[in-house]
């Protein structure tokens, strides 16, 4: 269902023992993040109704998010602060074909793998992590993802037809799974 | 109330008279970007809690007027469509100095300045046209601008003291209406 094509490793879960806090604070970026590539998507395809009307939710959901990582981040006692990237998001917007309609398809499906990699790690965290309240707030998480990332595909829907959709997205979650594999040496949500 | 230094001029309603379908269209696409706007004062200093609570509100609202412009031009028929933008935002944003913090209080400022025109111009909207739709319409939008407004001169005391910002937003709002003043040929919700 979420069109990924590797499972997150052992390693990952490694950098989530050691480095937990510098994941939260993570979270919290990427949540606005995601935000902020629903409103570029949003400014670039203004006159595309559906598409304005579906990023209005998703940008509300992701900014409640952010607030919400920094409410745990507070009751934490950890210091929300600027961290340096990783490079997941940078190697996957090279991706991108410059043309359109092939630039919509691309970026939309691009923000629906970075969705479902985020529910796959969020279920990983729900499933790994010991203490009650971050499993619960992982848990509670990974739906909306899960419907993101469906509303992103079905709005890739709107540039080309179901079936060149469906390749695209299975040429680039492969080169997801790939980039994945690569890791990162700094922990961050997508490493 | 607004610190605004000019009223608008009979010319603008000139333009609204002989081209309201223009002005509504270009409405829409100013909600949209009110809200990138906010987003990206969010993205730039995301480490202000203040600041990121605030935008997450104008965000939702701007976009939320976003979708209700969008609605209105379908009842009346109104295609909306991209169109080019008229040049009050851009010399605007020359106005913003390089360095921070002054950086942030400029952008801050300006936006607010932004919203204290849209309030204007919406009251006047709602006291000048005839169609009883659209005068509640603009009746119900004028007051968010106005607290967006004071949002922003509030959070830009954040960055510096309130005699600075006071200073500031004089400077800011005298250069304001002279662009206003310039006006722009084409019709436009701040031309």
């Amino acid at each position: 269902m979420l069109h990924l094509q590797s499972e997150s490793q052992l390693r990952w879960l490694r950098q989530v023992d050691t480095s937990l806090d510098e994941i939260l604070v993570d979270h919290a970026h990427c949540e606005h993040k995601a935000a902020a590539t629903a409103m570029s998507l949003f400014g670039a395809y203004v006159d595309c109704e559906e598409l304005t009307r579906e990023m209005t939710v998703i940008i509300a959901e992701e900014l409640e998010h952010f607030q919400m990582v920094l409410d745990l981040l507070k009751r934490r006692g950890i210091a929300f602060r600027k961290i340096r990237p990783g490079t997941y998001g940078r190697k996957l917007n090279l991706l991108v074909r410059q043309n359109e309609p092939q630039r919509a398809i691309d970026r939309l499906l691009i923000a629906g793998l970075i969705e479902a990699r985020s529910c796959e790690r969020f279920k990983l965290l729900r499933d790994h992590v010991q203490d009650p309240e971050l499993a619960d707030f992982y848990g509670s998480l990974f739906e909306s993802e899960a419907r993101h990332h469906s509303t992103y595909v079905r709005l890739a829907r709107q540039f080309a037809s179901a079936d060149e959709v469906r390749l695209r997205l299975d040429e680039l979650s492969k080169a997801e799974a790939i980039i994945i594999d690569e890791g990162h040496s700094l922990p961050r949500m997508h490493s």
